[in-house]
């Protein structure tokens, strides 16, 4: 199976663990986009009531089409579950989000989530995490020298550009890069990211998963990470 | 004298530090204001050579209309000194910021200032803070439950509001006031507030300032809060 196969045979597993009747927050990204065509599935075919909330325009638009309801966070009170994807997860089930550019959105539906799952194919469990480049949401205003601060600090910090300029966020923040290797200690690195002035969020997610499901060529792995 | 009056005095008495050359951050306020209009006659009087970084959009206009040199903090490597206002100084210099709605950027500009001096009417000096509501820049999207949260943790927060909806900041966010009548351990407030996810920036800002001017009555008096 090539990895697009994997992404769809979670996004298909993931719809399963979906009960009538659930607020659901629906992440972002090429294997969440797998999930809402098969969550709109369900929905049809099954007459399924949820409430949706997006953390990106592109997932509510994906799933508006697909006659899902999506609704806005700020119009419910909670969310059951949200099924998210990640860019890497490591031995501990702490993992990094954000290559597409809505870790902000995305966290801010999962701290509202009683439970959380991630869904991936096989490539992205990884033993430790910094492989992938950490993404940092910013203020535009100033984000030079915060760039600058980065670099200092050995952080290693590129702006995430297109042709045409600055990647910009749902929230209209750029994002910043940082290519790390390796994290050795990812709580003391969020608890620094967190006090730097001009980041509104980074794209470590600590403690916070519940259920990880694995896409294999044997088929889907569905783990417990945390109660 | 009356508040305006004070607010006057420290202005006119703050651009005295002012020299040719130098590097200088505007900050925001009613008490700015006047120090900006101050600065202007200096600027058209002594044709000082100055190059200003404002921090928000009616400062920098203000400026500009009075011929100052007003350049975006990201196309300067470093300022020498930013002369910002306060709403409530405390005994340790510690403050609170953000009555105007500016805070973000008033505190991005000031961690990339060498020094930092507050201008302030004598009113706005307390033994402890709290008094005066601490501002929040916050998120839009999931702002309901940042509210509810700050609730759940006895902070007393409300929305900023105005007749039409919510204050909106320079950067599009949403401002939340904490009403919390005494500080008791201001850093470990400002520890708290950075660790919740959709808050951007407090307006605590501790250990920043290093010269305090204060309107009296009898006159302007210097404070040296620290090197």
């Amino acid at each position: 199976m090539n990895q697009d196969q994997l992404k769809e045979q979670v996004g298909r597993e993931a719809v399963k663990f979906v009960e009538d009747g659930m607020y659901l927050g629906l992440g972002t990204g090429s294997t969440v986009r797998y999930m809402v065509d098969a969550l709109g599935e369900r929905v049809a075919n099954e007459h399924l009531n949820l409430v949706c909330v997006a953390t990106s325009e592109r997932t509510a638009q994906q799933a508006a089409e697909l006659g899902i309801t999506v609704r806005n966070l700020d119009d419910v009170d909670h969310l059951d579950l949200t099924i998210d994807g990640a860019d890497e997860i490591d031995d501990n089930f702490q993992g990094i989000k954000g290559g597409g550019a809505a870790h902000l959105w995305e966290k801010i539906v999962a701290i509202n989530s009683t439970k959380n799952m991630w869904i991936v194919d096989e490539s992205k469990m990884v033993h430790k995490l910094g492989q992938f480049p950490l993404p940092l949401e910013v203020i535009p205003f100033g984000s030079t020298h915060v760039l600058k601060k980065l670099t200092d600090m050995g952080l290693h910090p590129t702006f995430r550009m297109t042709e045409t300029g600055h990647v910009m966020t749902d929230s209209e923040n750029y994002v910043i890069d940082l290519h790390l290797n390796e994290i050795d200690h990812p709580h003391e690195l969020a608890a620094q990211l967190d006090g730097i002035v001009g980041v509104v969020e980074h794209g470590l997610f600590l403690d916070m998963v519940n259920t990880v499901i694995v896409g294999r060529s044997d088929g889907p792995e569905v783990l417990r990470a945390r109660d």
